[in-house]
């Protein structure tokens, strides 16, 4: 836990005792390389810590699955439209790697705004969260497919080493093949 | 104001007090049509509600003029990367049509902060956000231009008629010659 109350304290002041009940809140769970945590139609009831391992977001639109987004660890997560409202999820979120994470409730997240600590937090991963979505949103508007594939390998190039070819070329937007050539194009 | 006040407590319960606490900190500012309201490269010193009117917000890329998304009244906005760090923005805002907007500057916004009520706005109107940026990420990543105009017409035919065909032709991410030939075949 020692991780996630240093990941914490990067956007917050947290005393001992707020940490006390923050970390009484949270139960540790493991998750096989895979293995889904959220489907589709189920409500996500988590609010979701990853301490070791990557996630990725992704939907399924006609029998293909597209992924949206990736949530590498250390780092907060959930599906936000679902966890928020408490009703079925459009989105599904699977393991890429075995992943330890740290899960609370529902209803303990929100028990927990009584902590200014926990508030000041929760706003401030909220803005982190809408920034990387947002320049996720204007590359995919503005940048071919091999540009972002370049930013990726130029920035994470360790992350990109444990992304799947066909999980990627769906984030990318593009058919595995294709993001092949580009591989080859760049190595040569 | 009386909009305003009413906006906000959409999302949270507000005292006279903290509501006069807020309002003393914003100042009222119109816009004419066309009109800049963050250039590129200069940092974005205020948070703002439209409380009349239309923008968007666009990156210019290689000449072009790409829309990212935009914001009709009655909401919150402003340049979150550029305004949560008083960095220089990457992006623009202008209004579409004549707007009159309310502004608070940076640190009076923090000051904010001490209340409560003011808190649980932030942190609610920070996840709205959020999720629809990640609707307008998922349906760039998942659906055609054609999908996405048919679905704002259904949805939003309103707001449609007060967009310009070339701003909407960006957001939408096609030539504005292949979303006149779109609208045709709707028509006919």
């Amino acid at each position: 836990m020692e991780k996630f109350r240093q990941f914490i304290e990067n956007y917050t002041t947290l005393s001992d005792s707020d940490w006390k009940e923050i970390y009484k809140c949270f139960e540790q769970r493991v998750f096989d390389k895979d293995q889904v945590l959220l489907a589709e139609g189920k409500v996500c009831r988590h609010l979701y810590f990853v301490e070791s391992g990557l996630f990725h977001f992704y939907i399924n639109k006609d029998g293909n699955n597209i992924t949206k987004f990736f949530t590498e660890a250390p780092y907060f997560f959930t599906s936000q439209a679902s966890f928020n409202a408490q009703k079925p999820a459009t989105e599904n979120i699977q393991a890429i790697e075995e992943s330890i994470v740290w899960q609370i409730s529902y209803n303990q997240a929100n028990e927990l705004y009584k902590l200014k600590s926990w508030t000041e937090f929760a706003r401030k991963i909220i803005q982190e969260v809408q920034f990387f979505t947002e320049e996720i949103l204007e590359e995919l508007q503005t940048e071919t497919a091999e540009f972002r594939y370049e930013k990726m390998l130029k920035n994470e190039p360790e992350l990109l080493k444990r992304i799947p070819l066909k999980i990627l070329a769906s984030y990318l937007g593009i058919a595995p093949q294709s993001l092949s050539r580009i591989r080859k194009k760049i190595m040569t």
